[in-house]
């Protein structure tokens, strides 16, 4: 196949269906925080998905490989990044399936189709724009609030889905507070949360959220997930999240 | 001592430096929550401290026993049970530093100082409305939000608390999202959460929550706390809240 890499770049398997990701070494490379929410999404067969700040196109393609939706579309500020995620769906031969477009979150009516999408997943970069010293470092756009902030995912996210639609994203425990007030804000009710907890007995590091646009309010909290064990292994729940090949409905 | 009992009365020993506790048999006696949220509560020594929908007065008097504060006042609407808790106050001997008095929540501020206490706490009616078929049963009004709803306590909170005071407060998951736009609404800021679980693995079934009048955003998640171990009895960590004799700092 001619997918080229660049000095820095190199191809991951990603353990499902024989599905590949291209990754610079230099960069942002995706963690277990990409495979959570992919796994938590609910997909249903023919869905129009949204996944917002994609990065290198992780949640497009394991979504791709995982359900029977129609169309998924991955929508990345960095041009270099972007066309980085371009060459992994092709390098996958999803691009009748997956599509990753160059586009700011901030205008994303003018990219894609407001109101159009069954799902909308994201997860953004977590952390405040405090301490960042070169604002064009590509790890810094990825992890720090650099080019969008939390309210400029879920203003896309609510513009995008449809009514009813559901928006998926992970994101830290610290900011539940602004999840939720932004989420309501924009017509997104947060429906389900699930907890990640590096390890039973300890604070959770990572939050799962389900919101409904325009839902009834009512918080369900699932069942905490543990991530490692008391072996310091993955626990069974990790370890079946790792080997599950179908998160659609 | 001239302490009388109705006929359905009955006093418990509170098992925390000889306090005990009248509680009517027909109406609500108090749980774990009240026990949980007099532990969360963080009482400085002569602080004072207004609790909101006080029931029996449990939460006041396990403060009194446990902290150094220096006048808790317990507000309750229902004037038979507001008189049952005047006389557990006075079988504690602890007239000095305990009142509880009869009064409406939602016009707190003829009655209270505003702005006037370092903590408030509540463990408020957890249930809507819907379904209440006889608004004058007492059960209920502890249950239910028949006197009063979350906006209400939440409201007179913030209108009692000093600046940068606390208010803590026990609820349901299910109501995180509501507890957490309405704090926001009335400037209190959810600074620490607690999801308390019935046991791991197990989704929390109650929270507890620490507001901050004016506080900074940033939301502090606790290790959680289990109930029930897997031999199906109380945890270390509920029996040491249990013995715990210092709540104060």
């Amino acid at each position: 196949m001619d997918i080229k890499l660049k000095d820095t770049e190199r191809i991951d398997d990603l353990q499902l269906k024989g599905l590949k990701l291209i990754q610079d070494t230099n960069g942002f490379c995706f963690g277990i925080d990409a495979v959570l929410l992919a796994n938590f999404a609910k997909v249903k067969k023919d869905a129009n998905v949204a996944d917002l700040g994609t990065g290198t196109g992780i949640i497009p393609i394991l979504i791709a490989g995982k359900s029977k939706a129609k169309k998924i579309v991955g929508v990345e500020i960095q041009e270099e990044v972007y066309e980085m995620a371009t060459r992994s769906v092709k390098l996958n031969n999803l691009e009748d399936r997956v599509e990753i477009v160059n586009a700011d979150i901030k205008s994303i009516d003018k990219v894609l189709e407001v109101h159009g999408y069954h799902v909308v997943t994201s997860n953004p970069p977590y952390m405040h724009m405090d301490g960042i010293k070169n604002p064009n470092d590509k790890k810094a756009i990825s992890r720090h609030e650099v080019k969008c902030n939390l309210e400029d995912v879920i203003r896309a996210a609510s513009r995008l889905v449809m009514p009813r639609g559901k928006f998926f994203m992970i994101h830290r425990p610290t900011r539940l507070v602004d999840i939720i007030e932004l989420g309501r804000k924009y017509r997104l009710e947060p429906k389900v949360v699930q907890f990640v907890h590096p390890r039973a007995n300890k604070a959770p590091n990572l939050l799962l959220v389900e919101f409904m646009k325009d839902g009834k309010p009512e918080l369900k909290i699932l069942d905490p997930l543990y991530v490692y064990g008391e072996d310091g292994k993955y626990t069974k729940e990790i370890n079946d999240i790792y080997a599950n090949e179908d998160i659609g409905e």
